[in-house]
């Protein structure tokens, strides 16, 4: 009898449908050792930009991926961290992609978190009218969000991601291996959004998650690439069903009108950003019920939910409801005054509505720590 | 007998076709109090962007067109000339924006030169990752060329229109009124886009061109109306076939790459763009002729075009050959080293090509000054 052969690690693939301006993503254990990803670079003048948190541990392994295949590779890293995001580090690299004389065809490829990602996608979009990137998200949050639906920003001393654009990559490479030396307090704040993805729009998901998370939290590999790729699939079916945010994918951001307020009330980064969207969707749960949408026992099953993935499901009081409505209506989805909030019609199915301030008060108080 | 009813002056409509980008382009003496442009604001807040040259000429005029519809009209206005297309300039525009709590449905209004075009554009592609924006050129040079295409910029020290996006307004408003008090070395620049336009797709409209040069040159309203709307018209099938310029919309750059290095090599600012691009046309039809491309008197026919727009169609010298070759080699449509020329396969035909440098060198030395 022959032995049983090792299961090989599957890549898996996905399409963001956006017309022309589609791409696929790949997702599993080992996708940055993959084929597909040397290919991407092929005969390219390539430009790696990592920061100097992810450079020690992936840099290499991607270095070598892309040079056995492209023409020239450079790389440039920057400070980890939120402040990176900031015009001034655009500008540097705006200078250093002319001091190289990079032209319209060299390729960005963008290898980190949320910050690398927007900083260089918006760097792509806005070089020479927009050059070619390539996503490697390294943390789960880029990997389930940020890294799907071609959002780019940087920060404005008055706000964050005020400055931006649409702009897709031409593929994204997820490589799950990247997880296994992530903090355990950024991993679980990647599954917010995890969550968040499922509450929206597929009850079935949020079951899926309740049942899966021991394993998830224990970062098998099988089972993060299972929840990687349904997250960036409900993702990549909302984007495709509304790219430029003017429809349904205003439900992305359940939870997060309360989680920004609270990002902002304790000051970026006292809070991650997924802890933040924990306790807001919790609120929204709530605020729906007090519409009459959600039962106790669904409020009560979002809120047990994020607590065993170890997420907050409280908020802080900061300085009470009042600040929260001041922080809320400087959103910048608060539409000529109203407050708009996506809140939840049942599990699995989210709206975007105006709401009566009592309830919204009602809401935060019952969720103050 | 009734009196003869005097002729109203017909405001032309034209659409440029880019599928969910697509957006009209309003033509005419008086498009200014037209209608359709004080409905476009209809209770909006806009902001309008001019600079001080423009300002006290037509501000008033479209201040008061946009307040008879919009919400609310805000102003601001920069120093007139190409220093504000800068990153200090756009990076003070978003602070402004941001100051003023403008949201994701507020309109900026474009009004004045490229220039303000492109900032403004550009401008509007990032903040908030893309706010609607409207055009209102006052230029030739704008109205035939920047206005069309979505071509929005920043300047950079290192190169001219090197930052940027390309990004749709939903609505140009041209009032040929606007040309009335243009200086005449500027009326002339923008015929040099013009002619331009024929050369590489319309042998039909040279030759129309030569004929109505003298009414066109007397700025006859129709005249003006008639050939602004066809240049509009050949711009916008390119652009439609080829929004992001990987393909026939280098054809517009014809005369672009020579006066590009003229531009450059004598400091930007002495010689116009559309005086360098006339004498980078020219040179273009020689080295066409020299390929076995164009007769000599079909070089002598474009000449004689340009000249009679009273636009050069000799070159300044420089420093030779050799300088305008290493000028050319640094401009951003050198494609791996290889410098690609748009050059005439006949008179309204256009093609990309690399080429023999001794042909090259020949060309400009015929037209060295």
């Amino acid at each position: 009898m022959l032995p049983r052969l090792a299961k090989v690690p599957m890549i898996e693939k996905l399409t963001v449908a956006l017309g022309d301006r589609s791409y696929p993503i790949h997702i599993g254990p080992g996708a940055l050792q993959d084929v597909r990803f040397t290919a991407v670079a092929k005969g390219k003048s390539v430009v790696i930009i990592t920061d100097d948190h992810v450079a020690p541990r992936w840099l290499p392994a991607v270095r070598s991926a892309l040079q056995s295949s492209a023409r020239m590779v450079r790389e440039i890293i920057l400070p980890s961290g939120e402040a990176s995001k900031s015009i001034e580090h655009l500008s540097a690299l705006w200078d250093q992609l002319l001091t190289w004389q990079c032209d319209r065809k060299t390729l960005l490829v963008a290898l980190g978190g949320g910050v690398i990602g927007d900083l260089v996608g918006f760097a792509a979009a806005t070089y020479q009218r927009g050059i070619p990137f390539v996503q490697v998200p390294t943390t789960l949050l880029a990997q389930v969000d940020s890294s799907v639906g071609g959002k780019t920003a940087i920060n404005h001393p008055k706000g964050k991601n005020m400055i931006g654009a649409f702009y897709q990559p031409i593929a994204v490479f997820s490589d799950t291996n990247t997880l296994n030396t992530l903090p355990d307090r950024e991993f679980k704040s990647g599954l917010a959004e995890v969550i968040k993805h499922g509450l929206i729009i597929d009850v079935q998901e949020v079951a899926t998650l309740e049942q899966d998370l021991p394993r998830i939290l224990a970062r098998e590999p099988a089972a993060l690439t299972r929840m990687i790729v349904k997250a960036c699939t409900i993702k990549a079916d909302i984007v495709a069903q509304d790219e430029r945010e003017v429809g349904v994918r205003a439900w992305l951001n359940l939870g997060h009108t309360f989680g920004h307020a609270i990002e902002v009330g304790l000051g970026y980064g006292v809070w991650l950003h997924g802890e933040a969207v924990a306790a807001g969707c919790c609120v929204a749960a709530t605020l729906s019920h007090l519409r009459g949408d959600l039962s106790v026992a669904e409020v009560a099953r979002i809120s047990t939910l994020f607590a065993a993935a170890g997420l907050p499901t409280k908020a802080p009081r900061l300085g009470g409801v009042p600040q929260y409505m001041e922080l809320m209506a400087h959103d910048k989805k608060a539409d000529a005054g109203a407050i708009h909030y996506v809140l939840l019609k049942a599990l699995g199915k989210a709206t975007v509505s105006t709401t009566d301030d009592a309830h919204v008060a009602q809401a935060l108080e019952a969720h103050f720590a």
